[in-house]
């Protein structure tokens, strides 16, 4: 049957109509994609037709929140290379370069060739690219996408990037990486990275744009004046080294750093030029639990990002049991599960790969079977990663399906 | 370009040339697949060509994993309907049927969808597919695999699912959902349940098959005979339900249930008629930790399924670090992290989304950057939803690539 609007329509309302409930539908994704394609904007699709576990974004938190992160930049006078990492999306890449971003981080080649190929510019790939396939699909990428940067902390890698650009006649844009203090990547600030500064700029092929340096121990201190002093001693030492390598006469131009959580303490560090935000989109309980400059709750940025559930089982009393658990949600920082919104008295904890299970403490409204929940995610990078769409709502209505780009093995 | 196999071979082997590496090449993983296409079997590809962090499935062993069980069932003469809840591949579910399996095991409507699709019969859904846009897929499914059985645990659901299927003038197959011990999903055995079975039988277009019953508490009990009394106790009471439904005259045939963790302690109950065992095919070190009939090592299967990826920086003598993190494993059991294979005096921690830390301890040999290592996952079951295709090896050669259906939203 030819996917008309008609028959479209015929076909998913035919059975919902038979069973007594026309008004919602039970459509696969791959359906509703068909169905946005014929009658974007005026698809009548609402979330009770979707299939839970799904994960919703609220198109009017998410405009908010690059507003406000936007607005804070402009006033900072610093520039926004967002974090793609947190999204995968290039929907939402294209909506913070259109805010003002001057391009986007991206942590992986596959995230990087997914934006590339869907038009976004100024690419920073933060993690070292190391090894042979890797690099070969930078140099493509590197053909096609030329202002692309990416991250580099040793001698080794260096020389493995150097070599494979001459051998394709390009130039690679790296950032030198300088570790903070997480100790994960990146060299020690100071002599041992104005070394490297040295060696890498006398290879042939690699061009040296700036430092990268991230303190992901930083973003998450509790408490402002805390964090606030935790990014401020460990950057310091990264801007002091940026300052002497300009002096020195090494071609840096670019400080990259920062994160959601330091996004309004990093701007006072002078020599800073940009920030690589991520979470502020979406937001998630890990984040909420920082603390913001006045309250107890990291409130700056809403919590546009949600997982939908399906209350699917209720033999007791003292709980119910919902259709998303371990495959639905970051289960990476075992102090955050999903909190559940708008309904006051009810905890989540895992029942296993496809079970939530409620636990009620004289909960504000009776759950029953049918039922649907929504939740704030734990930790939105790696949540976002378990789906392969985001569905875009106002309200109850689904605007649009946004894919995502860069899964392991996609 | 086309994609013919000079075009594609030329395109791929031209900058691995070029930058001195001819053995080694970066494909992206739909290059690949157009390569697997072009040359299944020949193709020369190798595990080094492979982008990472990447899932591996060593063949030799997945085949003798599944010749065990089967071989297991066979001489206790009890059915196996695999659960693909674990691996989510037609490519697997097909080597179990073909081994002998009755059909399936899947926990989503949209894994049923995908099974079904690629051919696979007898699916039973284990979970409660609740709500309308669960309950129409299913009855589109049914028209195509009228086999097709699902869970049910209330009357609520149970009568949504009759009206469904009497507005669509069909029949669901379904079984009566009895809880263990868990308190996820399920009646408890006894009364309430045999209550529940009778206004089941009731309503039209409900075809009552028999009882499912998961306890997931049992499975990971530690030490063999200890798990081997906890599953007689919990199960006990489903098999004489069943019996006494068997003496009621109402009709049902199949007692389902079991696990990985008691595949061999299951078979002693009388009138158990099938094992839903899976995490067999791939193992994990959860599961490896629980200990098998003769050693603290649970070493019945073997472990199958890894996670490699590469060593991307080393700038401290005591750690290395990995370009696979939160993203790449699954990380729901706090207790238990990647598992290094075939080097000593190592373990990984998480470095974040996109890194993994090596930290040394004596270690058996160098780790330097470039360097590939290779994990045993933590809980194969959600490892294996982080990735959109399954790399199949024997020894160092890529022989296939598998794709998996039915993560959310897809």
């Amino acid at each position: 049957m030819k996917p008309t609007r008609r028959n479209v329509l015929r076909s998913g309302l035919g059975v919902a109509a038979m069973i007594g409930f026309p008004e919602i539908r039970g459509y696969s994704h791959s359906e509703i994609d068909e169905r946005m394609k014929l009658e974007k904007g005026l698809n009548g699709l609402t979330k009770a037709d979707l299939t839970t576990p799904v994960l919703i974004l609220d198109l009017d938190l998410l405009e908010a929140n690059i507003a406000r992160m936007s607005q804070h930049a402009k006033a900072a006078k610093i520039n926004l290379r967002p974090h793609g990492k947190t999204h995968k999306c290039p929907e939402i890449a294209h909506r913070q370069v259109k805010a003002g971003a001057i391009g986007l981080c991206v942590a992986t080649i596959r995230e990087a060739e997914g934006m590339a190929a869907a038009g976004v510019k100024g690419l920073l790939i933060t993690s070292e690219l190391v090894g042979k396939p890797k690099i070969e699909r930078l140099v493509k990428l590197t053909r096609k996408a030329p202002d692309t940067m990416s991250a580099i902390d040793s001698l080794a890698h260096a020389q493995q990037m150097s070599d494979a650009a001459v051998a394709a006649k390009i130039n690679f844009n790296v950032m030198l990486d300088i570790d903070p203090i997480g100790r994960r990547t990146g060299v020690p600030a100071g002599e041992t990275a104005i070394a490297l500064a040295e060696k890498i700029v006398k290879l042939p092929n690699l061009k040296l744009r700036g430092i990268h340096g991230y303190s992901g121990a930083s973003s998450h201190v509790t408490g402002f004046e805390a964090r606030h002093a935790h990014s401020m001693k460990v950057m310091t030492p990264l801007i002091e080294t940026f300052t002497r390598l300009k002096k020195m006469g090494l071609p840096v131009e670019i400080m990259s750093g920062g994160s959601t959580g330091t996004y309004n303490i990093d701007t006072e560090l002078e020599g800073m030029t940009e920030l690589q935000v991520g979470s502020y989109v979406f937001m998630d309980v890990d984040y909420r639990a920082i603390g913001s400059k006045g309250g107890v709750i990291y409130d700056d940025f809403a919590p546009s990002l949600t997982v939908m559930a399906t209350v699917i089982s209720k033999s007791h009393s003292d709980r119910a049991t919902t259709d998303a658990g371990i495959k639905a949600f970051s289960t990476d920082k075992a102090k955050f599960t999903p909190e559940i919104k708008g309904i006051t008295g009810v905890t989540m904890s895992y029942g296993g790969d496809e079970h939530g299970i409620l636990v009620f403490n004289n909960p504000g409204r009776d759950l029953n079977i049918g039922d649907r929940v929504e939740f704030i995610v734990p930790h939105c990078d790696p949540n976002v990663n378990l789906y392969d769409r985001i569905y875009c709502v106002r309200g109850e209505k689904v605007v649009d399906v946004w894919r995502t780009v860069g899964r392991y093995g996609d």
